[in-house]
Protein backbone atom coordinates (compact mmCIF):
# COMPACT_ATOMS: atom_id res chain seq x y z
CA UNK A 1 0.00 0.00 0.00
CA UNK A 2 1.28 3.81 -0.66
CA UNK A 3 0.57 6.18 1.73
CA UNK A 4 -0.67 9.15 0.51
CA UNK A 5 -0.01 12.62 1.72
CA UNK A 6 -3.02 14.22 3.85
CA UNK A 7 -2.38 17.42 2.31
CA UNK A 8 -2.94 16.26 -1.28
CA UNK A 9 -6.03 18.66 -3.18
CA UNK A 10 -8.13 16.05 -4.44
CA UNK A 11 -8.91 12.26 -3.54
CA UNK A 12 -7.93 11.06 -6.49
CA UNK A 13 -7.14 11.88 -9.96
CA UNK A 14 -7.13 9.50 -13.39
CA UNK A 15 -4.86 10.37 -15.82
CA UNK A 16 -6.76 8.80 -19.16
CA UNK A 17 -4.68 8.20 -22.12
CA UNK A 18 -1.73 8.54 -19.68
CA UNK A 19 0.49 6.98 -21.26
CA UNK A 20 1.13 9.54 -24.11
CA UNK A 21 3.71 12.91 -23.79
CA UNK A 22 0.93 14.78 -22.13
CA UNK A 23 -0.77 12.56 -19.67
CA UNK A 24 2.69 10.74 -18.40
CA UNK A 25 3.98 14.38 -17.89
CA UNK A 26 0.52 14.93 -15.88
CA UNK A 27 0.52 11.84 -14.00
CA UNK A 28 4.20 12.13 -12.59
CA UNK A 29 4.23 16.32 -12.46
CA UNK A 30 0.53 15.65 -10.10
CA UNK A 31 2.08 13.07 -8.74
CA UNK A 32 5.59 15.10 -7.30
CA UNK A 33 2.70 17.21 -6.09
CA UNK A 34 1.63 14.62 -3.68
CA UNK A 35 -1.74 13.65 -5.73
CA UNK A 36 -2.91 10.60 -5.91
CA UNK A 37 -2.86 9.40 -9.15
CA UNK A 38 -4.72 6.84 -11.44
CA UNK A 39 -3.51 6.42 -15.16
CA UNK A 40 -6.32 4.87 -17.15
CA UNK A 41 -5.64 2.96 -20.80
CA UNK A 42 -7.83 0.58 -22.61
CA UNK A 43 -5.91 -2.00 -20.49
CA UNK A 44 -4.25 -1.56 -17.25
CA UNK A 45 -1.29 -4.20 -18.09
CA UNK A 46 -0.51 -1.31 -20.82
CA UNK A 47 -0.57 1.29 -17.80
CA UNK A 48 0.94 -0.63 -15.89
CA UNK A 49 4.01 -1.83 -18.26
CA UNK A 50 4.31 2.14 -19.05
CA UNK A 51 4.52 3.62 -15.47
CA UNK A 52 7.30 1.57 -14.82
CA UNK A 53 9.19 2.83 -17.96
CA UNK A 54 8.89 6.46 -16.07
CA UNK A 55 11.63 8.42 -13.97
CA UNK A 56 9.54 9.50 -11.95
CA UNK A 57 7.25 8.83 -8.64
CA UNK A 58 6.09 5.44 -10.74
CA UNK A 59 5.87 4.08 -7.04
CA UNK A 60 2.88 6.52 -6.29
CA UNK A 61 0.77 5.79 -9.27
CA UNK A 62 -1.84 3.34 -10.04
CA UNK A 63 -3.29 1.68 -13.33
CA UNK A 64 -6.21 0.73 -14.15
CA UNK A 65 -8.59 0.24 -17.34
CA UNK A 66 -10.13 3.67 -18.18
CA UNK A 67 -13.66 2.63 -16.50
CA UNK A 68 -12.11 1.56 -13.02
CA UNK A 69 -10.09 4.45 -12.91
CA UNK A 70 -13.10 7.19 -13.65
CA UNK A 71 -14.88 4.98 -11.15
CA UNK A 72 -12.36 5.59 -8.54
CA UNK A 73 -11.47 9.31 -9.13
CA UNK A 74 -12.88 12.97 -8.34
CA UNK A 75 -11.03 14.19 -11.14
CA UNK A 76 -10.10 12.85 -14.56
CA UNK A 77 -8.37 13.90 -16.96
CA UNK A 78 -9.63 13.78 -20.66
CA UNK A 79 -5.71 13.47 -21.42
CA UNK A 80 -5.90 11.52 -25.41
CA UNK A 81 -5.96 13.65 -28.83
CA UNK A 82 -8.89 14.87 -30.03
CA UNK A 83 -10.33 12.85 -32.74
CA UNK A 84 -10.35 9.87 -29.93
CA UNK A 85 -12.46 11.96 -27.16
CA UNK A 86 -15.95 10.82 -28.92
CA UNK A 87 -14.99 7.08 -28.41
CA UNK A 88 -13.25 7.78 -24.84
CA UNK A 89 -16.28 9.03 -23.94
CA UNK A 90 -18.64 6.84 -24.85
CA UNK A 91 -17.43 4.31 -23.22
CA UNK A 92 -16.90 6.20 -19.83
CA UNK A 93 -19.99 8.41 -19.80
CA UNK A 94 -22.03 5.92 -17.45
CA UNK A 95 -19.50 5.72 -15.20
CA UNK A 96 -18.72 9.14 -13.92
CA UNK A 97 -18.82 9.51 -10.30
CA UNK A 98 -21.28 12.48 -9.62
CA UNK A 99 -19.67 15.60 -9.60
CA UNK A 100 -16.71 14.54 -10.93
CA UNK A 101 -14.12 17.52 -12.32
CA UNK A 102 -13.46 16.42 -16.24
CA UNK A 103 -10.38 18.57 -17.37
CA UNK A 104 -10.16 18.67 -21.17
CA UNK A 105 -6.65 19.30 -22.32
CA UNK A 106 -7.58 18.80 -26.36
CA UNK A 107 -7.28 21.14 -28.97
CA UNK A 108 -9.27 20.50 -32.18
CA UNK A 109 -6.02 21.26 -34.62
CA UNK A 110 -5.06 18.88 -37.99
CA UNK A 111 -2.16 19.36 -40.18
CA UNK A 112 -3.97 18.11 -43.24
CA UNK A 113 -1.42 18.38 -46.31
CA UNK A 114 0.96 19.99 -44.02
CA UNK A 115 -0.66 22.89 -43.32
CA UNK A 116 -2.03 22.99 -39.46
CA UNK A 117 -5.14 24.62 -39.26
CA UNK A 118 -8.20 24.88 -36.30
CA UNK A 119 -10.70 21.89 -37.02
CA UNK A 120 -14.41 23.16 -37.38
CA UNK A 121 -16.17 22.27 -34.20
CA UNK A 122 -20.23 22.23 -34.57
CA UNK A 123 -20.78 23.77 -30.60
CA UNK A 124 -17.85 26.09 -31.63
CA UNK A 125 -14.55 24.32 -29.49
CA UNK A 126 -13.67 21.02 -28.04
CA UNK A 127 -14.11 21.59 -25.02
CA UNK A 128 -17.64 22.97 -25.24
CA UNK A 129 -18.08 19.47 -28.03
CA UNK A 130 -17.01 17.95 -25.13
CA UNK A 131 -19.60 19.11 -22.11
CA UNK A 132 -22.45 17.56 -24.90
CA UNK A 133 -21.16 14.17 -24.40
CA UNK A 134 -20.63 13.99 -20.63
CA UNK A 135 -23.62 13.40 -18.13
CA UNK A 136 -25.21 16.92 -16.60
CA UNK A 137 -23.86 15.66 -12.80
CA UNK A 138 -20.32 15.75 -14.05
CA UNK A 139 -18.31 19.70 -14.24
CA UNK A 140 -15.84 20.26 -17.02
CA UNK A 141 -12.93 23.23 -17.28
CA UNK A 142 -10.44 23.03 -20.10
CA UNK A 143 -6.92 24.00 -19.08
CA UNK A 144 -3.46 22.43 -20.20
CA UNK A 145 -4.90 23.41 -23.66
CA UNK A 146 -1.65 25.59 -24.80
CA UNK A 147 1.72 24.41 -22.99
CA UNK A 148 3.49 22.29 -25.20
CA UNK A 149 2.78 18.36 -24.32
CA UNK A 150 6.61 17.62 -24.61
CA UNK A 151 7.43 20.39 -21.97
CA UNK A 152 5.07 19.00 -19.50
CA UNK A 153 6.28 15.17 -20.67
CA UNK A 154 10.11 16.45 -20.08
CA UNK A 155 9.36 16.23 -15.92
CA UNK A 156 12.92 17.28 -15.47
CA UNK A 157 12.13 20.72 -17.05
CA UNK A 158 11.00 23.34 -14.83
CA UNK A 159 7.80 25.23 -16.00
CA UNK A 160 7.47 29.23 -16.97
CA UNK A 161 4.22 30.06 -18.25
CA UNK A 162 0.86 30.83 -17.99
CA UNK A 163 -2.27 28.19 -18.54
CA UNK A 164 -5.46 29.29 -19.28
CA UNK A 165 -8.64 28.12 -17.30
CA UNK A 166 -12.47 28.30 -18.89
CA UNK A 167 -15.09 26.43 -17.61
CA UNK A 168 -18.53 25.69 -17.07
CA UNK A 169 -18.99 26.98 -13.67
CA UNK A 170 -16.71 28.78 -11.16
CA UNK A 171 -16.17 25.93 -8.93
CA UNK A 172 -15.06 24.12 -12.03
CA UNK A 173 -12.80 27.12 -13.27
CA UNK A 174 -11.33 27.59 -9.35
CA UNK A 175 -10.57 23.87 -8.82
CA UNK A 176 -9.06 23.45 -12.22
CA UNK A 177 -6.79 26.51 -11.68
CA UNK A 178 -5.74 24.84 -7.92
CA UNK A 179 -4.76 21.99 -10.46
CA UNK A 180 -2.87 23.81 -12.55
CA UNK A 181 -1.22 25.48 -10.21
CA UNK A 182 -0.05 21.98 -8.13
CA UNK A 183 2.76 22.51 -11.46
CA UNK A 184 5.39 24.96 -10.21
CA UNK A 185 6.33 27.48 -12.76
CA UNK A 186 2.53 27.14 -14.03
CA UNK A 187 0.09 30.28 -13.26
CA UNK A 188 -3.63 29.60 -14.16
CA UNK A 189 -5.72 32.29 -15.48
CA UNK A 190 -9.28 32.23 -15.31
CA UNK A 191 -10.86 33.40 -18.75
CA UNK A 192 -14.58 32.00 -18.16
CA UNK A 193 -16.94 30.25 -19.70
CA UNK A 194 -16.20 27.27 -21.79
CA UNK A 195 -17.55 29.75 -24.38
CA UNK A 196 -13.86 30.53 -24.54
CA UNK A 197 -12.50 27.85 -25.37
CA UNK A 198 -12.48 28.70 -28.61
CA UNK A 199 -10.23 31.17 -28.14
CA UNK A 200 -8.02 29.26 -25.80
CA UNK A 201 -7.56 26.40 -28.96
CA UNK A 202 -6.95 29.32 -31.54
CA UNK A 203 -4.10 30.69 -28.95
CA UNK A 204 -2.45 26.79 -29.25
CA UNK A 205 -2.68 27.13 -32.83
CA UNK A 206 -1.07 30.21 -32.77
CA UNK A 207 1.82 28.63 -30.23
CA UNK A 208 2.21 26.01 -33.86
CA UNK A 209 2.12 27.91 -36.05
CA UNK A 210 4.96 30.41 -34.26
CA UNK A 211 6.81 27.06 -33.46
CA UNK A 212 7.02 26.37 -37.63
CA UNK A 213 7.67 29.93 -38.15
CA UNK A 214 10.56 30.26 -36.13
CA UNK A 215 11.94 26.41 -36.11
CA UNK A 216 11.28 26.49 -32.11
CA UNK A 217 9.51 24.07 -30.19
CA UNK A 218 7.96 25.41 -27.44
CA UNK A 219 6.38 28.43 -28.02
CA UNK A 220 4.21 29.30 -24.70
CA UNK A 221 2.37 32.94 -23.27
CA UNK A 222 2.40 34.93 -20.56
CA UNK A 223 -0.05 37.45 -19.89
CA UNK A 224 1.28 40.63 -19.14
CA UNK A 225 -0.61 43.24 -16.51
CA UNK A 226 -1.81 40.86 -14.35
CA UNK A 227 -1.13 40.88 -10.70
CA UNK B 1 8.50 73.29 -43.50
CA UNK B 2 9.24 70.23 -41.05
CA UNK B 3 13.06 68.50 -42.07
CA UNK B 4 12.41 64.95 -41.92
CA UNK B 5 14.82 62.44 -40.78
CA UNK B 6 16.46 60.83 -43.50
CA UNK B 7 16.83 57.59 -41.80
CA UNK B 8 13.06 57.23 -41.48
CA UNK B 9 12.02 53.68 -42.62
CA UNK B 10 9.04 54.66 -44.56
CA UNK B 11 8.87 57.45 -46.71
CA UNK B 12 5.40 58.62 -45.33
CA UNK B 13 2.92 56.67 -42.94
CA UNK B 14 -0.96 57.57 -43.20
CA UNK B 15 -2.92 56.98 -40.16
CA UNK B 16 -6.08 56.79 -41.14
CA UNK B 17 -8.84 57.25 -38.34
CA UNK B 18 -6.39 58.93 -36.76
CA UNK B 19 -8.22 60.85 -34.15
CA UNK B 20 -9.19 57.94 -32.00
CA UNK B 21 -6.87 56.33 -29.14
CA UNK B 22 -5.27 53.89 -31.11
CA UNK B 23 -4.76 55.96 -34.35
CA UNK B 24 -3.61 58.88 -32.03
CA UNK B 25 -1.14 56.93 -29.78
CA UNK B 26 0.26 55.10 -33.21
CA UNK B 27 0.35 58.71 -35.38
CA UNK B 28 2.72 59.52 -32.11
CA UNK B 29 4.75 56.95 -31.40
CA UNK B 30 5.74 56.62 -34.90
CA UNK B 31 6.51 60.14 -35.34
CA UNK B 32 8.80 59.97 -32.25
CA UNK B 33 10.63 57.02 -33.67
CA UNK B 34 11.12 59.48 -36.90
CA UNK B 35 8.77 59.02 -39.00
CA UNK B 36 6.88 60.84 -41.06
CA UNK B 37 3.33 61.11 -40.04
CA UNK B 38 -0.12 61.82 -42.01
CA UNK B 39 -3.29 61.94 -39.93
CA UNK B 40 -5.69 60.78 -42.13
CA UNK B 41 -9.57 61.94 -41.44
CA UNK B 42 -13.05 62.80 -43.13
CA UNK B 43 -11.88 66.31 -43.23
CA UNK B 44 -8.71 67.58 -42.50
CA UNK B 45 -9.48 70.56 -40.25
CA UNK B 46 -10.82 67.48 -38.07
CA UNK B 47 -7.43 66.39 -38.06
CA UNK B 48 -5.26 69.57 -37.71
CA UNK B 49 -7.40 70.52 -34.60
CA UNK B 50 -7.18 66.88 -32.99
CA UNK B 51 -3.52 67.14 -33.84
CA UNK B 52 -2.87 70.23 -32.12
CA UNK B 53 -4.20 68.90 -28.77
CA UNK B 54 -1.62 66.34 -29.06
CA UNK B 55 1.05 66.47 -26.09
CA UNK B 56 4.06 64.89 -28.32
CA UNK B 57 5.67 65.54 -31.68
CA UNK B 58 2.45 67.35 -32.92
CA UNK B 59 4.70 69.51 -35.10
CA UNK B 60 5.69 66.57 -37.12
CA UNK B 61 2.60 64.96 -38.13
CA UNK B 62 0.70 66.33 -41.08
CA UNK B 63 -3.20 66.68 -41.31
CA UNK B 64 -5.33 65.51 -44.10
CA UNK B 65 -8.67 64.25 -45.70
CA UNK B 66 -8.00 60.01 -46.36
CA UNK B 67 -8.03 60.48 -49.45
CA UNK B 68 -5.30 62.97 -49.72
CA UNK B 69 -3.77 61.04 -47.16
CA UNK B 70 -3.54 57.79 -49.19
CA UNK B 71 -2.54 59.25 -52.10
CA UNK B 72 1.00 60.85 -50.29
CA UNK B 73 1.83 57.49 -48.45
CA UNK B 74 3.28 54.30 -48.81
CA UNK B 75 1.80 52.83 -45.54
CA UNK B 76 -1.81 53.14 -44.65
CA UNK B 77 -2.40 51.91 -41.26
CA UNK B 78 -6.30 51.44 -40.83
CA UNK B 79 -7.12 52.29 -37.42
CA UNK B 80 -11.10 52.63 -37.45
CA UNK B 81 -13.30 50.46 -35.67
CA UNK B 82 -14.12 46.74 -37.58
CA UNK B 83 -17.56 48.32 -38.96
CA UNK B 84 -16.06 51.20 -40.02
CA UNK B 85 -14.07 49.23 -42.17
CA UNK B 86 -16.32 48.23 -45.75
CA UNK B 87 -17.31 52.40 -45.74
CA UNK B 88 -13.35 53.47 -45.58
CA UNK B 89 -12.21 51.21 -48.43
CA UNK B 90 -15.05 51.97 -50.59
CA UNK B 91 -13.94 55.79 -50.37
CA UNK B 92 -10.18 54.92 -50.79
CA UNK B 93 -9.67 51.75 -52.48
CA UNK B 94 -9.51 53.41 -56.02
CA UNK B 95 -6.36 56.07 -54.33
CA UNK B 96 -3.77 53.73 -53.18
CA UNK B 97 -0.49 54.07 -54.71
CA UNK B 98 1.06 50.96 -56.26
CA UNK B 99 2.82 48.59 -53.41
CA UNK B 100 0.98 50.76 -50.55
CA UNK B 101 1.18 48.59 -47.47
CA UNK B 102 -1.74 48.51 -45.87
CA UNK B 103 -2.21 47.83 -41.81
CA UNK B 104 -5.00 46.15 -40.32
CA UNK B 105 -5.42 46.89 -36.71
CA UNK B 106 -9.19 45.86 -36.44
CA UNK B 107 -10.89 42.90 -34.12
CA UNK B 108 -14.10 42.07 -35.01
CA UNK B 109 -15.72 41.87 -31.78
CA UNK B 110 -18.71 42.63 -30.55
CA UNK B 111 -20.15 43.59 -26.64
CA UNK B 112 -24.16 42.83 -27.18
CA UNK B 113 -25.89 42.32 -24.52
CA UNK B 114 -22.91 43.42 -22.00
CA UNK B 115 -20.98 39.66 -23.51
CA UNK B 116 -17.86 40.07 -25.62
CA UNK B 117 -17.85 37.79 -28.61
CA UNK B 118 -16.13 37.26 -32.35
CA UNK B 119 -18.08 38.58 -34.40
CA UNK B 120 -18.82 35.89 -37.04
CA UNK B 121 -16.81 37.06 -40.32
CA UNK B 122 -17.39 35.03 -43.68
CA UNK B 123 -13.98 35.31 -44.66
CA UNK B 124 -12.63 34.09 -41.30
CA UNK B 125 -10.76 36.84 -40.07
CA UNK B 126 -11.19 40.81 -39.79
CA UNK B 127 -7.89 40.71 -42.22
CA UNK B 128 -9.05 38.33 -44.85
CA UNK B 129 -12.24 40.62 -45.28
CA UNK B 130 -10.27 43.67 -45.76
CA UNK B 131 -7.90 41.89 -48.22
CA UNK B 132 -11.38 41.30 -50.33
CA UNK B 133 -11.81 44.36 -50.19
CA UNK B 134 -8.58 45.97 -51.79
CA UNK B 135 -7.07 46.17 -54.83
CA UNK B 136 -4.74 43.56 -55.51
CA UNK B 137 -1.98 45.77 -56.02
CA UNK B 138 -1.82 46.94 -52.01
CA UNK B 139 0.06 44.25 -49.83
CA UNK B 140 -2.05 43.63 -46.49
CA UNK B 141 -0.85 42.67 -42.69
CA UNK B 142 -2.85 42.47 -39.85
CA UNK B 143 -0.82 43.52 -36.71
CA UNK B 144 -1.12 45.88 -33.69
CA UNK B 145 -4.60 43.93 -33.15
CA UNK B 146 -3.61 42.82 -29.48
CA UNK B 147 -1.67 45.50 -27.87
CA UNK B 148 -4.64 47.88 -25.79
CA UNK B 149 -5.91 50.63 -28.08
CA UNK B 150 -5.56 52.74 -24.49
CA UNK B 151 -1.91 51.58 -23.91
CA UNK B 152 -0.96 53.05 -27.22
CA UNK B 153 -2.48 55.85 -26.65
CA UNK B 154 -0.81 56.33 -23.48
CA UNK B 155 2.21 57.92 -25.23
CA UNK B 156 4.51 58.55 -22.37
CA UNK B 157 3.70 54.75 -20.93
CA UNK B 158 6.50 52.30 -22.31
CA UNK B 159 5.89 49.50 -24.48
CA UNK B 160 6.57 45.64 -23.05
CA UNK B 161 4.79 42.77 -24.73
CA UNK B 162 4.89 41.32 -28.19
CA UNK B 163 2.83 41.82 -31.10
CA UNK B 164 1.64 39.30 -33.49
CA UNK B 165 2.25 40.08 -37.35
CA UNK B 166 0.39 38.21 -40.33
CA UNK B 167 0.33 39.32 -43.74
CA UNK B 168 -0.13 38.34 -47.28
CA UNK B 169 3.69 38.21 -48.06
CA UNK B 170 6.94 37.76 -46.72
CA UNK B 171 7.53 40.84 -47.52
CA UNK B 172 4.45 42.61 -46.05
CA UNK B 173 5.09 40.74 -43.25
CA UNK B 174 8.32 41.70 -43.02
CA UNK B 175 7.73 45.39 -43.62
CA UNK B 176 5.42 45.23 -40.87
CA UNK B 177 7.29 44.01 -38.56
CA UNK B 178 10.08 46.59 -38.70
CA UNK B 179 7.13 49.01 -38.30
CA UNK B 180 6.22 47.56 -34.90
CA UNK B 181 9.68 47.50 -33.68
CA UNK B 182 9.74 51.60 -34.48
CA UNK B 183 8.21 51.44 -30.91
CA UNK B 184 10.42 50.83 -28.03
CA UNK B 185 9.74 47.80 -25.86
CA UNK B 186 7.68 45.86 -29.08
CA UNK B 187 8.71 42.77 -30.18
CA UNK B 188 6.80 41.41 -33.69
CA UNK B 189 6.06 37.91 -33.84
CA UNK B 190 5.90 36.68 -37.20
CA UNK B 191 2.78 34.05 -37.21
CA UNK B 192 2.66 33.43 -41.14
CA UNK B 193 -0.01 33.62 -43.26
CA UNK B 194 -3.15 36.67 -43.50
CA UNK B 195 -5.10 33.03 -42.22
CA UNK B 196 -3.73 33.18 -39.06
CA UNK B 197 -5.18 36.25 -38.46
CA UNK B 198 -8.56 34.54 -36.60
CA UNK B 199 -6.23 33.55 -33.90
CA UNK B 200 -4.46 36.64 -33.73
CA UNK B 201 -8.33 38.00 -32.90
CA UNK B 202 -9.39 35.46 -31.03
CA UNK B 203 -5.96 36.37 -28.87
CA UNK B 204 -7.21 39.99 -28.62
CA UNK B 205 -10.88 38.22 -27.43
CA UNK B 206 -9.18 36.42 -24.63
CA UNK B 207 -6.88 39.41 -23.65
CA UNK B 208 -10.50 41.48 -23.24
CA UNK B 209 -12.28 38.41 -21.26
CA UNK B 210 -8.66 38.32 -18.76
CA UNK B 211 -9.66 41.90 -18.18
CA UNK B 212 -13.04 41.39 -17.33
CA UNK B 213 -12.89 38.73 -15.39
CA UNK B 214 -9.55 40.00 -13.38
CA UNK B 215 -10.84 43.86 -13.18
CA UNK B 216 -7.85 45.15 -15.08
CA UNK B 217 -7.71 47.00 -18.10
CA UNK B 218 -4.12 46.33 -20.32
CA UNK B 219 -3.41 42.36 -20.17
CA UNK B 220 -1.58 42.04 -23.07
CA UNK B 221 0.98 39.01 -24.17
CA UNK B 222 4.83 37.68 -24.38
CA UNK B 223 5.78 34.42 -26.01
CA UNK B 224 7.86 32.66 -23.80
CA UNK B 225 10.45 30.17 -25.81
CA UNK B 226 11.06 32.43 -28.91
CA UNK B 227 14.76 33.55 -29.49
Amino acid sequence: MIAYDDMSLFSAIAVLGGTGQQGRGLAQRLAMAGERIIVGSRDAERARAAIARWSSHAAAIDAADNVTAVTRADVAILAVPYPSVDALLAELAPHFKPDTLVIDVTVPVTFEGGKMSIIDVAEGSAAQHIRTRLPSHVRLAGTFKTIPAHLVGDVERALDCDEFVCGDSDGARSQASALVQLLPGLRAVDVGALSRAESVEHLTALAIAINRRHKIHDARFRVVGLR
